[in-house]
């Protein structure tokens, strides 16, 4: 389990959801209320877009709560886009190249979830990757090769639908080598211009996924922010996206969408 | 809170402390089932005396869970006479010279507990050590310091009086500053030779402290190990020490002894 | 031996003086020209001025050429004032709270040279400190505790006079406990408006130092930096800073000052 | 570049090749005196054979001049079968992952050399792996990959023989993708039982390999030291291994043998 926030809008100092709120990642990632396993202190990352195309990007593998250059990097830092992430590891060694988000030219990436069986497919799945992305790999994650197979589908030209057809060849794989396929997947991604979050299970039980609005609201200007758990315990505040659900957030504010890897997966 | 054990007895691989039993240290660092935080994802260390009079050591800043180094050495180390520690901070920052156990010359020292309102007389305490202690202090914890006034103290010529001397040191100290002393303390330390615990607080509150037999039974040769926690489900096999008590364990096995800083501290 | 770099001007990416150049911190750190010992593998550190009044630091204690963390770090964030720095260690272990910059409020500080004999009056130079510096001391350097001198000398009121008078106060020690002085000292500090740098030595040799303009010059605006070695094999660029100087860099651009401790050890 | 030593004989602390002798390896990491790249400050590792049939096995990513950690270990281990490496990365992140020793059952494996073009052909080699071995890739570098080839060909029935053909594999493979092979490789590696270590290069320019004999001589008894730099000065004790030569250390001494991946390059 791990827990991540992502936000689009009006620059914000990244503290303000990384260490400030009531339930900041670094607080979450400390203690965490309603978490399945005790604890997420596996690493961390952050990426943020600012006055170059590709990201920033920031992530190491001490707990984030002991992390004073993160503490430190999230007060100076404000950014109009950006990915939070603290981590558990489910697969993957602790160290930086296991550790969300995962960057590739303009495209940043990070993921909540598992897929059962993961190492049986793993090969599978990396030959799939054309050399350059099969280059790019740096780490082990299930997370890292589910965004290189989305770019390999297309993820500048058809974000939600290279994201749908990477997650329904897992389905295929695994199926085809156990008889069964167990994905639960929620992801937030960003080009530098939209932000996009999905969530969606095969068994219907994916990780959790909540939206708000946030920032500056005086001008009638905003952000929006899309997160694994609620930051604070204003109820009303916070929007349970569903399960088989996307959202986009650009200049035109936050769009629900439809997610649908399963009729790929059928249909293939 | 942190949590430790040692062991004194027949040569044992550190493993089945550290990482083979049903709550190990790495388990229990990972899922704390009684603790009161909820993790202790901030390092932790191992001293093991061997060959040499002088305890080797390994310590780090990652979460022990995650330290494949740890269980590398815990499964090829076997030794006579150890002590672990897992540690989620207190006081001191993340950083290997604020792990447990610390060592001096032969000594090996490990704390649970708190001292309350330690940064008000932290600089008293520490102007109390001789140049050669004062210069041998590396980190910034309470528990480094402790250590250090017990070596002040003798802690060579009578172990558990130079404990004492430096808990009701410390209990002056925060009541002259303060007008009230709050020192909950559990540890172990060792000479290479003896192995000693002991469990204090001045509100009778201390954490816990429990001991039990272990290792080779065959041969009646055994040994006995000192746990901040029961290692095991199996309630029969494990002795609570009482507050204000202290256990040290040589060749004719465990004696259980008085541990009663707060004579010396009304007395001065 | 280290190696570092400031800045103070137009705002400019960070990797113009750390990763870019000819001469990079970086590739200074891996595969030093000119300098004494072997390699600067022993950690790093940044601290800019941002929208903030107090700076933003990063620092690890990884081989500052191996570290992605930093290489995107200063490829995102541009400053109009900060300090950078490679460290091989002299005195201090390797940690991240040994690594320089060092930050304490809004003044940033760092520091290349030695104090000859400084283990011997290190406990002397501490309890000059008020306890709320000594507080604020976090790791064991020479370097950090000659910052918090010149903090409790006045640093705010009279920034060169305050370092002056820590680093006559270090002569004055050392003479006393060994009837000898030996102290060279290279450092830049900043309190986010001013950027200041001094080279001095007891014995005539301190490290070097050298200023050049730098930055953006088409519109007559433009900064100045200032090293540690040239960043370039411009030799007619850079200026060297002589021995028994400081130089000044704010709106008006960058002047030259005395910088004589010893007339202050003299008269004490 | 990279420096290792390997050592099988009577029981010798490790510290006696890592740390003690002149140009022990964490002296040679620091200030290389012949050495081509101007420092080996990222990471190390060791492997030894103690109790158990697989090695123990501790690396990490610092410098090794500044781990206490390595330190106090190799003062504390003592072993009749170990191998020690210091690394300056030339493939492959810095990260634990990616230091020597290798490690896989009872086998240990370190490398010095490289591969040219190896990001060229690494997709093909790992294609030639078995699943399980494929798993056991944790790594990004080339040594890595060498030695999981090498164990796919037969490491357990012939040793030299399957590195042989692990070296003509990766031949043939440069010289279907670039119409040309460069490959310089030496190498130490063990089963707990024999040591071996190979020196080739197509361009018949080798990383260099000295052996010597080592430890307790007074009963007759002793052992052999493989080593990438001689650890002193006494250029009589080292005996340079030619190019296109293995050794192999049992119990009756030290062999040389051919080591000729070429002729079964060319015969393929």
């Amino acid at each position: 389990m791990r827990r991540w926030a992502a936000y689009r809008g009006e620059p914000l100092y990244l503290e303000e959801l990384v260490s400030s709120p009531a339930h900041s990642l670094i607080e979450q990632s400390h203690c965490a209320t309603r978490a399945k396993t005790a604890t997420n202190g596996d690493g961390f990352g952050i990426a943020w877009y600012g006055d170059r195309p590709e990201p920033g990007r920031y992530r190491d593998i001490l707990p984030a709560w002991s992390d004073c250059n993160l503490r430190s990097l999230a007060r100076q830092i404000r950014s109009p886009l950006f990915l939070a992430h603290v981590r558990a590891a489910t697969t993957g060694a602790t160290r930086r190249d296991n550790c969300h988000p995962f960057v590739h030219g303009r495209w940043s990436f990070m993921h909540n979830g598992q897929i059962s069986g993961f190492e049986q497919i793993r090969r599978s799945m990396e030959s799939l990757l054309c050399d350059e992305l099969f280059n790019a790999r740096t780490g082990t994650t299930d997370s890292e090769l589910l965004f290189l197979l989305a770019l390999r589908f297309g993820l500048d030209a058809d974000p939600l639908g290279a994201v749908e057809k990477a997650i329904a060849t897992v389905e295929k794989l695994s199926y085809e080598k156990s008889g069964e396929a167990l994905v639960r997947f929620t992801a937030a991604f960003s080009n530098g211009r939209e932000l996009y979050a999905v969530r969606y299970a095969t068994d219907h039980r994916p990780p959790t996924l909540y939206a708000a609005p946030m920032g500056e609201t005086a001008g009638g200007k905003q952000g929006y922010c899309l997160v694994s758990e609620p930051l604070n315990d204003e109820a009303d505040t916070w929007v349970e996206i569903p399960d088989g659900s996307a959202v986009r957030v650009n200049d035109e504010g936050m769009q629900a969408l439809l997610f649908q890897p399963q009729s790929l997966s059928k249909a293939a």
